[in-house]
C-alpha cells in the first residue's frame, strides 16, 4: 500500500477528524490544505518558499500536464517530483473535471472522452486506461481515477447515469492501475445534490475498496449550505481508516465546515487566483489592495501574519506592485495567500486536538466575515 | 560627503579600474553591474534574492517613480529603501532619458521639460530643481542631475545646444541639492559621438566638482565600436578620485570593454528584460529556451552556473514554463541572468586584481560569442 491513514482523534465539539497521512514523500498532517500547481508549477512560487510556509503536499493536474508539457517528457525528466523540484508529496486530479468543463469541445462514450485541446485544438481522447498510464507517468504519491463531474444544475437521471459511468470507470482505473506500491488510487464519488445518488456512488465505490475517497461534483455552483448538507449525508458513508478528499474547495469558511464535517484534504486555485487579481485573505477578512484607501496604507496586509509579505512589506508598496502591473505583487499576495489558508488548517487542527472547533468557527467566522454573508 | 571613491589599483594589461565605493548603505566593489528596479522593484525579484546573487546596488527610476506612486509617498514610506524592503545602496537617474524618449509628447524649454505622463496622458513639467526635490524625496544613496540625453544620430549644433544646457542645468542641480551629505550627485558628461563636444561636456562638469560623472547619450542605436571609441577619449577626462558610470549598458561585452575604458558603474534592463522574453545569457552564449532543441534537455541552463535556477532546474522545466506562461520562468531566468552578469563581474575585478583582463576578455568573448558577432 502506497498511503496510510492514521486517525489521531475526532474532535468532541464538532467531530472533526485529526490525522496523520504516511505517503511516500513523506506523512501529512490532516485536515490539510493543498495548494494548486496546475502546470508542475504552484504559480508565482518556488518550491522552497511553499516548503517554508509548511505546505507539506501539492495538487497538479493531468489534463493540463497531458497535453503540455506531456506525461511522456516528465517521465523522462524522471517524473513531476524531479521535473518541477518537490521532493513532498504530490495528488494529481484525473483530467475528469477539467474535460467536463470544455463543454461542447467534448464528447462522452462508454469508451471514454474525446476532446479539443484548449491550447491548439488537437483531438485527444482519454479512457480510464489512459489516464492511469498518464498518472503512473506523472508520478504523484496520491493519483485519481477517472470521473464524470457532473454539472449543478443536472436531472436526477443524467446524475445517475453518469456516477454509474463513474463508477465502472473506478473499476477500470482500478484494474489498469499497477504502480499500487508507489501511488495509491483514489476513487471519487459523485451524485450531485441527490442523497440517494451520493449513497449509492459511495456504496459501490466503497465496495472496491480504494486506498482514499474524494468527494467531487461539489462547489460547482451551487449554494454552500447545499455542498454543507451533501457532505451530512456522504462523509458517513465513507470509511473511517481512509483519508476523504473534498476537491476543489478553498474558501476559509468551507474550509472549517468541510473539517467539521470530516473532511482531511482540501484544494483550491482560490488563494493564487485572487492573489493574481489583487486580493489577499486576512485575518480581518478580506483586502482588494486596489482600494483608494491602501494608497499610503504604511501597515502590512494582515497584522496578525508572520508570512514573508507581511514582515517586509506594506499594503500602500504592494497596492503600488499591482497598480505598476510588477510580477513581486503577485508573489507577495500568493505567499500570504498560501500561508494564511496553510496557517488556517494548522488552527484547525490544533482545535480539534484540543475539541474546541466549534468555538474556533465561531470566532474566526465573526472575525473574518463580520457582518456580512459568508462568500469566497 | 555622502560617498568616496577608493581606487585599488589598476590593471597593468588594459588600464581598468578595480576600487571601492563607499556610501550610506555600505561599500560597493568596481566595476560594478547595478540591477535595475525600475518600479521600486527589480522586476520578478526579491530583495533577499538580489542579495543571495551578491547584489550589492540597485538602480530605480526618478520618471516613473514620480508619476506612480509619487515621490510624496515614497518619502512618507520613509524613503525609498525602506518602501521597497531594500537596505544596501540604490542609486536613482534623473529621469532625462525617460522624458526625452517620450518624443513629442515633450518639450524642451531653458527652464525645464513639459511632458505627457505614459501612464494617463497627464501633464507634467520638470525643472533641474523639481528632479532634486524627487530624488531628495526618494533618498538614493547616489543620484543624477537632469539632463538631455541627444538623440543618435544627431547634428553637431544640435548636440552642442544640447550639452550646454545640461551643463547649466547641472549648475542648477547643484544648488538646489541640499542634503549632500547623505546623497551624492553626480553630473552627466553628454556631448554625443562628438570628440570636442565631449571635452567640452566633461570639462564643464569637472569643473563644477561633482562626487562622481555619468557618461550618457551612449548605447542609443550607435554601433559599439563607436561607443567605445567615444570612452576612449572621454574617461580620460574624468578625475582619477571619482567613480565613473556608464549608463544603461549592460550586454556582457560591453561591460567588459567598458571596464577595460576606466569605468566603474554599469546598470540595465537587459538581463531581465530578455530573462522575461525567454531568453538566458551563458557561458557558452544565449540560449533561447523556446527554441524545440531544448524540449528534452534535461541540463541546466549554464552547466557552469551556480545560481539557484541552475541548481535546481532544467532547460526542459524552464522551457515548459516559459511556454505555459508561468511567472516562474520568468522568476527563473531573471535569476539566472542576474547571477550571470554580477558573476562576469566579479570576475573583471579578480582579473583586473591580477593584471589579466586581456586575457579575461578574450576567452570571455571567443566562448560566449563563438564564431558569431557581438551583440546584445
Amino acid at each position: 500500500m502506497a498511503i496510510r491513514y492514521e486517525l489521531i482523534k475526532e474532535c468532541k465539539q464538532t467531530g472533526a477528524r485529526l490525522g496523520r497521512l504516511h505517503t511516500p514523500h513523506g506523512v501529512i498532517e490532516t485536515p490539510i490544505f493543498m495548494p494548486v500547481g496546475t502546470q508542475a508549477t504552484v504559480k508565482a512560487m518556488t518550491p522552497e518558499e511553499l516548503k517554508e510556509m509548511n505546505a507539506q503536499i501539492i495538487l497538479s493536474n493531468t489534463y493540463h500536464l497531458y497535453l503540455r508539457p506531456g506525461h511522456d517528457l516528465v517521465r523522462a525528466a524522471g517524473g513531476l517530483h524531479k521535473f518541477m523540484n518537490w521532493d513532498r508529496p504530490i495528488l494529481t486530479d484525473s483530467g475528469g473535471f477539467q474535460v467536463f468543463s470544455l463543454g461542447d469541445l467534448r464528447k462522452i462514450t462508454e469508451e471514454g472522452v474525446e476532446f479539443q485541446s484548449h491550447i491548439d485544438g488537437s483531438k485527444h481522447f482519454l479512457t480510464p486506461e489512459k489516464v492511469m498510464e498518464i498518472e503512473t507517468a506523472l508520478g504523484a504519491d496520491i493519483i485519481m481515477a477517472f470521473d464524470e463531474c457532473a454539472p449543478f444544475p443536472a436531472e436526477w437521471q443524467y446524475v445517475k447515469d453518469s456516477l454509474e459511468r463513474t463508477t465502472r470507470w473506478a473499476v477500470r482505473c482500478k484494474a489498469a492501475h499497477t504502480n499500487t506500491d508507489n501511488q495509491a488510487l483514489f476513487g471519487i464519488v459523485q451524485g450531485g445534490m441527490y442523497r440517494d445518488l451520493r449513497e449509492q456512488s459511495a456504496k459501490e465505490l466503497v465496495a472496491l475498496d480504494f486506498p482514499g475517497y474524494s468527494i467531487g461534483g461539489l462547489s460547482v455552483g451551487e449554494p454552500k449550505e447545499l455542498m454543507y448538507e451533501v457532505l451530512d449525508y456522504t462523509t458517513p458513508l465513507l470509511p473511517k481508516n481512509k483519508p476523504r478528499y473534498l476537491m476543489g474547495v478553498g474558501s476559509p469558511d468551507a474550509l472549517i465546515e468541510g473539517s467539521i464535517r470530516g473532511i482531511d484534504m482540501f484544494d483550491c486555485v482560490l488563494p493564487t487566483r485572487i492573489a493574481r487579481n489583487g486580493t489577499a485573505m486576512t485575518s480581518q477578512g478580506k483586502v482588494i489592495i486596489k482600494n483608494a484607501k491602501y494608497t499610503r496604507d504604511f501597515t502590512p496586509l494582515d497584522p496578525e501574519c508572520d508570512c514573508y509579505a507581511c514582515k517586509h512589506y506594506t499594503r500602500a508598496y504592494i497596492r503600488h506592485l499591482y497598480k505598476a502591473d510588477e510580477i513581486l505583487s503577485s508573489r507577495l499576495l500568493s505567499t500570504h495567500n498560501l500561508h494564511f489558508l496553510i496557517n488556517l488548517m494548522k488552527q484547525v487542527r490544533e482545535a480539534i486536538m484540543e475539541d474546541r472547533l466549534g468555538d474556533f468557527r465561531n470566532a474566526f467566522f465573526a472575525k473574518y466575515y463580520g457582518e456580512t454573508s459568508k462568500e469566497d
